[in-house]
């Protein structure tokens, strides 16, 4: 029987290739994503259709309450969305206060159901340098933790948390996902696209994103809106 | 300034010892309690109820997803809640997998943004050996993790996440509970209480609830309902 994974999946470009990575690695992919108060539901959207493309056993959308905290620019409306570029060795305001703990704390739950051991998170340590949570050190710590947490890790198995995209470049994560299948004209990356997926061109996410694909060579796929 | 903790609420006879606990270490209390699916509600009204008496700063009921999983008797409908006691060196079904790690880091989330460094959580390791995450070690993991996780623990701080109850047997929580004021009346415990909270009397917490008044020689103020 293939060994079932959980795979966090956004509708962004990283997890998306996440998700092919993880049925490359012989694994029956669980994609699981969130409904978190975005500001939009593109995302969403996004997620359901990479999910049904790259062929996911199930895809499970849990709402989770992350904007009753406030704290950031992605849940809380009154914080501006940056569109000026992401400064080095800071913290930047699109920080969700413990947002990939809470996802991987329900990735492992859900794990632990399906009597699984691995999950899949499309963290990156060189874009996202700001975020303490998309360090390698933070990956392992919780895996550490997770082991501790649970049934089948009392019962002596390790928890893996795979972070194949954590040292990659976003050039590098768009040859990978490309030549593994990934369509990247499902995926959604932009803090502030419209309904239907159009990205805005401006925001730090979109302005990565782009450049990753000129870097790697490839026509961006990207739907922009009108300016 | 007093310094805020964040205190895991859940109406029970454990979690209010500890809010108790927090305000006696000189902390600002902020109770959260979690809408999960919960068979019953009597237990949020008791959350709310205990929050109020003890004097908590502010409560927050945040609604999450556990019950799509399935997998324990608490929040699963297909799985009967035992009513034959507790086997020894066996995970219960009532075990909810992952739960504490998901409760924490929603803790370690509304902790980052109140500028807070404290969890509290009744965790007992001696009523409850069978869950894994009821163990010193697996709350050990947590703190590190937390640590790496967040904005706080890189700027320098550690998180610490308080167990005052950790060691103790029920009667020494119901004890030192008295001595702090809590009454304990306004506290439901059973798996299965009525709208009202009437206690069922039979479950294994009804059990281990009603032990632990009589070894600590306290009149029990459970309401139990007519068998």
């Amino acid at each position: 029987m293939t060994r079932p994974a959980v795979v966090l999946l956004s509708g962004g470009l990283d997890s998306a290739t996440c998700l092919a990575m993880a049925r490359r690695d012989g694994f029956a992919p669980y994609a699981m994503s969130f409904d978190y108060g975005q500001r939009h539901n593109a995302e969403l959207a996004a997620a359901r259709r990479v999910a049904q493309a790259l062929g996911a056993v199930e895809h499970r959308v849990v709402k989770i309450d992350l904007a009753a905290f406030g704290g950031s620019a992605l849940t809380d409306a009154n914080i501006a969305v940056p569109e000026s570029g992401v400064e080095a060795d800071v913290i930047p305001v699109t920080y969700v206060p413990a947002r990939n703990t809470i996802l991987l704390s329900y990735a492992l739950a859900w794990a632990e159901v399906l009597g699984g051991h691995d999950i899949y998170i499309g963290v990156n340590a060189v874009d996202y340098s700001g975020y303490p949570d998309c360090r390698p050190e933070y990956i392992s710590a919780f895996q550490t933790m997770a082991r501790l947490a649970t049934k089948v890790g009392v019962e002596g198995a390790s928890i893996t948390v795979h972070t194949p995209l954590i040292r990659l470049t976003k050039a590098e994560i768009i040859q990978a996902g490309i030549a593994l299948g990934v369509d990247y004209g499902l995926t959604v990356t932009c803090y502030q696209a419209s309904e239907t997926g159009e990205a805005c061109g401006k925001c730090d996410a979109c302005r990565l994103r782009a450049a990753g694909f000129a870097q790697a060579g490839v026509p961006d796929p990207t739907p922009y809106r009108a300016a």
